[in-house]
């Protein structure tokens, strides 16, 4: 079973696609992104990924499991609107500007 | 190409591996949680999904490119923390106990 | 003594001015800001507040003393940096345009 | 006049209130504090507010205008919550234990 399938199963057995309303699961996504950052407050990259490694997997995993739902209930295929996005963001970062360049693309 | 080859070419032509230290992808991450839940901000689920779609596709992808950069960072799997966290989740949420009822796990 | 010495005092009995560097702070604001919405999280806004009042009164502070220890930290006056903001979302915002119309500035 | 009355004053001009239901305003809150924080993306604190002051002087300013509008709603008075939070936080953090001591609390 693929991952989007196992997902789905889930949520279906416990009959919660009822409660999903979009609005709600974006501040659900909202909310896992807030818990996985709260690993890393008051502390540098290299402590927060030397001791938290369990939980950093996860709350990463709850971002990616409720971002899959979001797609789920829209028919949005991820890989798909990956693919897309990585196309836009192509163009508003060019190679040859962006190579070794932290900044914004507006200021580019 | 697989979607993980994908992100992480676009981010190598550029150079960015270097900037991605876990805690600022971690607040990436939040960020982009932030723009997608904008877009449901002042409306209904549906009225943000009934105009909104193109944006909402696009915000959600920002959100997953930069979970699989961290998951790339730390040398994780997407499918397989995905999986260990739906078990785990299957323990806090019995099918019998959540089954239509969308309490968290403590109130059950 | 007025909110912010109060507030100072709190921090300063316990020697924490030295870890608060405004970055995390910024990300401590933010979460905080995650709890809160976390009481409104699967329900409307009066089932939130009819049961929630007091945990929102306590996550709704805590956005507070964080908002007000990063103003601490950059000298800067709570009242003064408000009164400035609200002039400025003045000529964003103008009462003609504006009254009764919940769009954003650059829709109106 | 005082700080919450400018921001009523602000909000009652453009007829505002009604929209501020507490589920969004809790959004709200949210997105400002992503706004602060982007501030300090990819940045040190240092570099983040050698620069980039005047931003955050706003986005903190938009934080606690929402905070205020939550509080309006809900009959709250600002300045009371904290006080009553910080005498919360002072029996979980007592000063003996947490000097100089950044745990939190559950791990004091």
């Amino acid at each position: 079973m693929d991952t989007m399938d196992k997902i789905n199963k889930f949520r279906d057995e416990r009959d919660w696609r009822q409660f999903h309303n979009e609005k709600d699961l974006a501040i659900s996504i909202s909310l896992e992104a807030a818990e996985l950052l709260e690993l890393f407050q008051w502390k540098t990259p290299e402590e927060a990924t030397a001791n938290g490694l369990e939980r950093i997997k996860e709350e990463l995993a709850d971002v990616l499991i409720y971002s899959h739902m979001m797609a789920s209930n829209l028919g949005l295929d991820i890989d798909e609107i990956i693919a897309d996005k990585l196309k836009k963001n192509a163009l508003k970062y060019p190679v040859d500007k962006s190579r070794g360049n932290k900044g914004k693309y507006t200021e580019l």
